[in-house]
């Protein structure tokens, strides 16, 4: 059976978001500085070789051991499980072609017919809950991996509950002061953990945490 | 002049004291088990052969680029500055030689005498706000180093001003899920750090940012 794994950028200070990246400001970069402050979190990211091709950002690009860890990361997920806000924000912003090429289960309350998105991402909304979700993930992905994708409230829910595999985190050296924090609202039922991987590099360092 | 420091020890979910960890539970090492979880944050620490010396915990202990790294760190330091609840907490657990070897200034709204420990280390009781213990710290630190040594509202009330040099982070792979946060009540008047160092164990990442 696959894992299920999160893999995330977050700021030194814990947020994974910065305060005002909503969709209700997604067109006002200006807003609380929120477009600057994720380009710092992320900016070692959109310079990478596979992500600029994953997301058409153009040719080029860095490549090595993080365009690797990277790309490793991207082929291994089987299927993702989204929440409808992430959704609602990567609606506006992926290319047509949306960066996953696997199912991916969107947790709303709508209903709405799976979306299909040519290169092999098709969204399904999920009504019935997490655990339905994953059952789901689970099929669709067969022995392989399964992405939380976010935002932090999906993540905090399935954190919670005590099925996550595998925590990967970029830790960036940036300052958000507010936002969506990854880590809150959690209890007792969270595994132990164990340092898998350290990453150390210049602009972030990649941090990757298994079951104990 | 010396550099602003803070070295401390974070859960992975960004707490540098689980819930219940106060003076009021100290002889209750069970409650909310405070103990266990602080022993799973710092138990690479206490294992070191430096800080085993310096607690007077006994002999032996761990050897190489940690204890040299907690050596070296602990050496530069002219001066400490901490809250009254830490120092609250210490006075019931440090030896009778406390370990800091330095002037301590001790933030608190008691006024009292100072306190003179063998070894080195004299606790000043200071009532007139923490840029009046910064400056009684330089006065006595001259060109070595100053570490804000905690608890968490002392740390954010330097980083909030903007007065942290450098941010030194041990990041153990444990989750408590409640405690006190190192990073909150931060404005932006934070400096941009950069990633200067990280030293890859087993039991934790130790991270160290400088201003950028």
């Amino acid at each position: 059976m696959g894992k299920i794994f999160v893999n995330v950028g977050m700021s030194l200070d814990g947020y994974i978001a910065p305060e005002g990246m909503t969709l209700e400001h997604w067109d006002d970069p200006d807003y609380k500085n929120w477009a600057a402050k994720w380009g710092a979190l992320m900016g070692w990211a959109i310079k990478l070789q596979y992500l600029r091709e994953n997301l058409k950002l153009g040719p080029g690009g860095e490549t090595g051991p993080v365009n690797d860890m990277i790309k490793s990361t991207t082929e291994r997920i089987g299927a993702n499980i989204m929440g409808m806000r992430m959704f609602e924000a990567g609606e506006r912003s992926w290319p047509e072609d949306a960066p996953f090429h696997t199912p991916v289960y969107v947790l709303t309350h709508e209903k709405r017919e799976p979306w299909i998105r040519p290169g092999g991402t098709t969204f399904y909304f999920v009504n019935d809950g997490i655990a339905s979700a994953l059952e789901q993930a689970r099929l669709s992905a067969g022995e392989r991996d399964i992405r939380i994708s976010g935002g932090a409230d999906v993540i905090q829910q399935y954190l919670d509950i005590g099925l996550v595999d595998e925590l990967e985190i970029s830790l960036a050296p940036v300052m958000f002061g507010g936002g969506r924090r990854l880590f809150e609202n959690i209890g007792e039922a969270v595994p132990a953990y164990k340092i898998d991987r350290v990453l150390d590099t210049p602009s972030a360092t990649h941090l990757r945490y298994v079951r104990a």
